[in-house]
């Protein structure tokens, strides 16, 4: 390798993906890493580093300067994740050093909540004015290339620099010279505010399928865009929240945490259903006596939550799911009800039949239970999965409704009521039909 | 409205995003959609169509010469989704009147199985010769970028037209007539080959965060790309496949299937989910004489089974999303097993605890056993709950590497077996322990 001439090593990393580049960077040793870097100007590294997750542990080799280049080269998003990984100090000292634009951009940047549309854009963008010729815009464009590649879509600024729409670079390219540029212009083109919550758009801005949108303030000025590649992003985080979320979690959970941390994430829901599992065991003391009378019927409880527990969660993701697609009417959402009760009245009637059966022949030849007595018992337990299935069903339909409606994600909140409740109404049906049918009208016990 | 001369509206059109004006279509009367169609060009149709998503119903609102042409116009993965919705009869005539260009594209992206690469390509980009010159190079671009609108990323063609690098259109743009082209190309630029399977590459290319990516035959010929918006897509229809992925359904449901479609979905996964329960059950039936001794301890049996399932979801989730993220070593693996067996132990043992002592003054003060016995029925349950939780978090963490390892997607399988085993853990310990302790050792029944 080191017999390569410099300027040959340089062209051939100009070859390479930055990403390639990147991943390179991470097996190689620090020597080889400060030799490569060495070569490279500072636009070029910004755009390898922006590849690179744990960046901190790189700039740390290399000098207070060369960092603050590197970050004024980065896109402001990329540069304030970067920052906020770093102690303080470092934060403080290196912000000091860059230059004032980039300063600014960060800034803007830093002064968001994380869940606002503003901590994910960036000010990667061109822009031109309302009164431009094509001959100008081009000129315009071309010249804020250079800095700025997300040129797919160009804003335009009206006189007083408000947003008043958007060029595909595509129809400026082949726009003939005498054109008017007002006739490219999209003036609906899709916007989202500063200050909105990510969430509350994401569905949205996704059906335009732009590569950008405008970030704009309540003053209709443009201070960013959010780009396809941030879109991607935000539904992938979403999509690792997803299981956290079912499970109980609070956050996502790394490789790389301590137990303590792991702990703490996981404890606040255990605990929650700790004391909710509690509940439905004192309820299912209420049934002390009937237990003790008709032992073997404790056996199938197990099956029957079970079973309970899960037609619920098959509501609650087929709900959720409808949920964050579309806004229902009331019409649509008793519509979802009904057809999930109805769902649940004929898997139920199904598998009832099926435990009926089968628990029947279990009891009889397996356990020594006459005919009639063995399937007593199982029509107890197939009764017993028929009307807990129906309850789960809709209990899994309306909770998301409910916590939807309230705007609590209804991925998180959802799942421990909707099995408590769930557990409840099983429990209470089971014990009380062999109460009902077994202890007092036939009198087996 | 139709009191504005023609020319006008179609001014007004113009100025509106295509997503805007597909969602008017769908809310005002055929009539007026009838008359806003006749006034647009067949791209400008296309482009509207592109974001419908009912679009078989507009269509059979038009002749079948109109709907040809806009097929024509529209992307070819677009073209095929939409021919797909349609009665195989009208397909084919369809298929019959379009040009032959948009029929081999569209004959090409049929020939693909769904989850293949290839069925989600689009033919929309532009190529141009690795010997071109500058000037050239910008001429092809321009005149290719009127039918073809993927124009951020220019992919370059050896003389055999096979795929030998991309140059990002920015760069092109900013670049000097007499630089050389071959400076500006980045020939290790990623690129995907068409049978390969979308869910084993979609990691991997979100890495790069390009706006499209080529896809490649195996002759390294280039047959049409994947962009950032197909990237949402697959992203995004994963998410919604993770909800019903864990809740057993065979595939996404949505809000207008007849409750036959849906029971189908669902029945596959409560039949299997039916005789594992059977299986606890009967395991549970080998205690019969220890429950009809200590009838109490059954109030507890959800409690120690819901919890087990609980902490099982955790480390569910966390493994799944770990083996998603990253490709472990198996050192790395190991690690993560006693990672969640610690988290498993901690957890259990404070959950024990606060069992033991709740349950322990429950039974004491409202079922009046005495301390000693009391303590003792608590200290199975805390017991049972904290074995129960170390062997579920174990379990959750090996049973979905196992399902990685064996190339099953683990969070299908992982759930049912997963709750089983935690079950019939659960249960033989709780029983076994109240049956030596309670019984053998105590003597209290």
């Amino acid at each position: 390798n080191s017999d390569l001439e410099k300027e040959e090593i340089k062209e051939k990393l100009e070859d390479y993906h930055d990403n390639d580049i990147a991943q390179a960077f991470e097996e190689v040793t620090p020597d080889v890493r400060k030799k490569l870097i060495s070569l490279m100007d500072e636009e070029q590294i910004s755009d390898i580093f922006s590849y690179i997750e744990d960046l901190d542990l790189y700039l740390e080799e290399m000098d207070m300067h060369s960092v603050a280049r590197i970050i004024e080269n980065m896109d402001a998003d990329d540069a304030v994740d970067l920052l906020e990984d770093m102690d303080e100090e470092v934060q403080n000292q290196l912000i000091e050093m860059i230059d004032d634009e980039s300063k600014e951009d960060i800034r803007l940047i830093q002064s968001y909540e994380d869940d606002e549309i503003g901590s994910y854009m960036t000010t990667n963008f061109v822009s031109i004015k309302e009164d431009s010729t094509i001959r100008q815009a081009m000129k315009s464009v071309v010249e804020q290339a250079g800095e700025n590649d997300n040129i797919m879509t160009i804003y335009v600024l009206s006189k007083e620099d408000t947003f008043c729409g958007a060029i595909a670079l595509k129809d400026l390219i082949c726009a003939r010279q005498n054109d008017a540029l007002e006739d490219l212009i999209v003036t609906s083109y899709p916007y989202v505010s500063d200050r909105e919550k990510i969430s509350d758009c994401i569905e949205w801005i996704k059906d335009y399928a732009e590569d950008s949108y405008p970030v704009l303030n309540s003053e209709m000025k443009i201070l960013g865009i959010i780009t396809a590649q941030d879109i991607i992003e935000v539904v992938d985080d979403e999509m690792g929240d997803d299981y956290a979320k079912l499970a109980g979690l609070t956050a996502e959970e790394d490789l790389n945490e301590t137990t303590k941390q792991s702990m703490k994430k996981r404890l606040p829901w255990l605990v929650a259903l700790l004391f909710l599992g509690m509940l439905v065991s004192s309820v299912v003391g209420v049934f002390e006596g009937v237990v003790s009378k008709v032992a073997i019927i404790v056996c199938f409880q197990s099956l029957i939550l079970d079973m309970a527990g899960n037609v619920g969660t098959q509501s609650l993701a087929v709900t959720i799911r409808v949920l964050m697609d579309e806004n229902l009417s009331g019409k649509q959402k008793i519509g979802l009800i009904f057809k999930e009760s109805r769902v649940g009245l004929c898997n139920g009637f199904l598998l009832g039949s099926l435990s009926f059966l089968f628990i029947g022949i279990y009891l009889i030849v397996l356990k020594g239970y006459d005919v009639f007595h063995g399937f007593c018992i199982s029509g107890c337990v197939g009764i017993a999965l028929l009307v807990a299935m129906i309850i789960s069903s809709i209990v899994g339909t309306i909770v998301p409704m409910f916590f939807h409606r309230i705007k609590v994600d209804p991925a998180v909140a959802s799942g421990p009521l909707i099995t408590t409740v769930n557990d409840l109404v099983a429990v209470i049906t089971y014990y009380g039909m062999a109460w009902i049918l077994l202890i007092e009208l036939f009198k087996f016990y």
